[in-house]
């Protein structure tokens, strides 16, 4: 039975080839990271309110301006035929049919224009990394073309990787088995860091709201809103970088006190079920991301899957918030989080 | 050998269809906050004081002015014909037996009436969601003219819960296999969320003392003592709530300091040994409620076994209360509890 | 091979018929009191000091104003020939070749006159509860006129306790197994709280040093030196009393630092290497009493199974102290004892 | 694969005799500070800057005034025929390969003078303990007359150990497999405690820098550089000698902080990855030290499995480093580590 986002992970496991399992879920440092960011979540327990009239729960919010269903945004990945054979496509056509944001990535196995055109209507956010200035105009350039509605900027790699140990291990090259759908030939272009003047000259560029996608310090965040980002996305990107970065949940409420409204700030890694939207919420995030568990249903089910993931995500963040006592997730706040002992 | 409370547990999952024993067991995410209960109590630790005679030790004292013979109510749970065919009067003829609080709930498969008449004197608390005005207010009529001695309003459950996630999984709907004495048909009527003008409503109209149970924030004491309640009941429903739900007796102690003594402050939720009574009352709770651990004894042997586990935690208490060097519960205080490490 | 206290554990167990073996090893509340001392002592480090001369090692100490060869005393157990036919006599014979401390205790299997004949001039303390005033004089009488060098009144047992829940489910009554030597017939007589007019009344009716053994609270250690103690020995029975009780080992310090010298304080539970001994008296102790360790000895070689405990100890003792840079035990302080993670 | 230290642990402990496996794995008390190295590690997580350029990035730095390729030093450990015949030149020639630096210890089974020729160029420092005046004179002579760069003595083994736990289950005698190279006959001269008047004298002796190995508290490392120490290393000789011993890690920063650019400090105990290289620069080290990571190496392939065993630590730092935000290994301060939960 498909009934939680564990059942989508158990279900995906068994329906993709092992090295793209692995591909998908390890990370290095014996995946600590990816635990870590699981770990975090359960450590934060919701302090629940009382004497409120959740009758009805509202989990309709913005960001950056447009209107989604609900707080649950699919995160930016490539590669998605890796999982299925619709890749993008599913997930962009599920992420309209929910009503949230759906991505673009510059590792995309369809074109951004395809992408945008399934997603009917719903927002798009095109990600890239830095490419090298010619490369990085010319994305921006089709992602405006395009009608995507934002631009989400990846920092936090800074330079090709190694191939990640696990992947070593099953001699996996993701990128051999797939097309690349904005680059010429199967090997994406060098990858550098994200400069703080590339990060300006791109928010100086392009007229779309531009998100910094994986800040973990506030120094950086600090960085990024003064460089003109418009949002933030706190991340460790899904513990497959470092197994000893923190967990994006507990670098989030101090990045939130940081920016101090200057920019939407989002969550992104170890979201599983509608608590820990509401615990993320509740520390601030103005929405969160996911990532493996877009894959988990596209993997299963395609579209339908990807679209199934987002509905439980949707009914189980309803459920929580009436238990809550929170009517509608604008009222989140850190009243409602709370620790493991007497206080 | 039925010489622990867990003793009764394993007997029970034995005796028990295995659906039943999964509805009465778990909780959501992962039973999270069931074990979280559990956990909590071991945390806490009993510092014993020597040289104070204990050579009797007392477990009197009164909950809501009545007399008890032991500070161990049993919890209201309706449905108990789901664990023994006697269910709600075996559990008052036990309470009875012992000289505690038996209780009589809206979803019971006897009549409070009924319920009462087994009680033979002992109080008996009559439990309640909000049904809406109507059928709130011919519920309470009912509980007064059957003598009931409290009105116990659950505020944790501000709606029809979707099926838990075990009980979809085992397709299990309690509700279809047994008898609702107090309605019409077979579902009960929808549930909404108690607000504080119904609970305001609800001190006002009866003349019983009204206790609310399930607050874990302080400002909930605030309002509900407020609002009238007589008696607060710290709990999480027992963890069957919300996987991310602090342990009950996590938060009591912030309770008890917020209420200062306006209302009395009881504990529910993973009460198991005579050591977590002591606990809990060290930590200001007038009395403890047991819920699952009544329908252990149920599930085993009917009002025998009921009557067996209130035994056995009476025997505990006075056990721990001796080594505790504490002579009358009335005497236990915060001086009484510690946790691991050096203070 | 037997080179640790742990081998003579798992040599014990094999040799000690299994109902008997649980009678020592186990405790209430799942035995979580008697894992709670040996895990509160590993998360004691040691820290140690360079540049000392540890050239020779000195663990020659006094207690009660004896020299003992190493602050390792035994505790006072009785029933002793449960585990070997020679019990407390094998016992002060092992403590006598050591140089060290023999327990007499009231419920001992062989009488006083003979414990102390057989520890050869190596002090012998004897310990009682508090059986009513006639039994009590008759025994502190008794004791003196053997030639013991200081009483030890056991305040933590407040009456008979209920059979253990390990020794009901074995069906296993221990005094029933072997004879009592200071009490006619095989039960012994009932015991009562020690009260501060009898432990005062004790102190000045005996002409020995007396000892309070299982005091927790720094209030009960202030009682205790008031009354006329010598000596006080911070103990939670082995955890054989409460699954609540605080480690031993935890509740020192502040006892120590209660008793500010008035009283020798001793610590009792949880001592199984020569680490442990020095965190203790680094943390205040004059000297450790091993319980269990003892019998273990005992079990699998009578007299020279308890003196290869006992020299176990004493050569890891010299061993640690070397190495923490400490060349007498009178030098330990709270400075050689840290805990986990940056300081 | 051999991808990471841990691959080559696991070779290692296939190609050893069973005993030397143990010999070099274990420690006393269930070899606990050893794993409490790793641990420790474990608890700290690097906090990654964004926006620097990382394009190229250094971990070239000096220690004690000698240029190093990576900040990863090979501890000196005697007896490494043990491990492979080639024994201590198969470390040196793989030391020089790398650039690093190469120990020659006075336990070695090679001469100083052959392990100096064999390290091309490379610093070589001897280590020693005290084995009384006229050995460590000569010795010293010995090191300064061979070009020895630097001389190590450690004063974390104050006396000739009992055969630790393991050996002594095992039958094993290090040195009777083994020939000595420094001194006659198969066993080594007694040890005496160091003492500061035997450091001052070192120091004074010696043309060259001494560095103090084996120090866990601040008073000693202000002794030892008011004693002329010109490098610290913080050690708790890899878990070896007590199983108490706090995780080298978690003393370093006081002791960096007590020693405050006095001397330069380095850490020795549980590095294992690159990560952990960053955690410890990030917390003031100047470099680190590996034992039985060098000794794994040379089990499995000599000075090539010894020189593959740096070169993948020297890798995963550079892409730590690029994850980190980091350029140059200089830079690091404490701001790059953090624990686990919010800050």
């Amino acid at each position: 039975m498909l009934l939680t986002l564990a059942d989508y992970e158990v279900a995906a496991n068994d329906a993709l080839d092992s090295a793209i399992a692995s591909f998908l879920a390890d990370g290095p440092g014996s995946s600590r990271a990816v635990h870590r960011n699981r770990d975090a979540f359960q450590r934060i327990l919701i302090n629940p309110r009382r004497f409120v009239d959740v009758g009805r729960v509202s989990t309709t919010t913005t960001v950056l301006g447009r209107e989604v269903s609900c707080p649950v945004l699919i995160a930016p990945t490539g590669l998605q035929q890796l999982a299925h054979p619709d890749g993008e496509l599913a997930t962009a056509r599920a992420a309209a049919r929910v009503g949230t944001v759906a991505p673009a990535a510059a590792l995309a196995t369809y074109p951004v224009e395809r992408i945008v055109e399934e997603s009917r209507g719903a927002p798009v956010w095109f990600q890239l990394y830095d490419y090298g200035r010619k490369q990085v105009d010319a994305l921006l350039a089709r992602a405006e073309a395009a009608h995507c509605s934002a631009i989400c900027v990846t920092v936090d790699v800074p330079r090709r990787a190694r191939m990640r140990e696990h992947d070593r291990r099953n001699g996996f090259r993701p990128t051999s088995r797939v097309p690349l759908a904005h680059f010429d030939g199967s090997a994406p272009p060098e990858v550098r860091p994200v400069l703080l003047p590339t990060l300006e000259r791109i928010c100086a560029t392009t007229s779309l709201p531009v998100v910094v996608k994986g800040v973990l310090r506030t120094e950086d965040a600090h960085l990024a809103v003064g460089a003109g980002a418009a949002g933030i996305i706190v991340s460790n990107h899904g513990g497959r970088e470092s197994g000893s970065a923190p967990a994006a949940i507990d670098a989030l409420p101090e990045i939130v006190d940081a920016v101090g409204g200057r920019a939407e700030v989002f969550l992104d890694g170890g979201v599983r079920t509608g608590d820990d939207v509401v615990k993320a919420l509740a520390l601030g995030a103005r929405a969160v991301l996911i990532g493996r568990p877009s894959w988990w249903g596209l993997a299963v089910a395609g579209e339908d899957g990807v679209a199934d993931v987002l509905s439980i995500l949707r009914e189980e963040l309803v459920e929580t918030l009436a238990h809550a006592g929170c009517a509608d997730v604008a009222d989140l706040d850190r009243g409602f989080v709370r620790t493991e002992g007497p206080q």
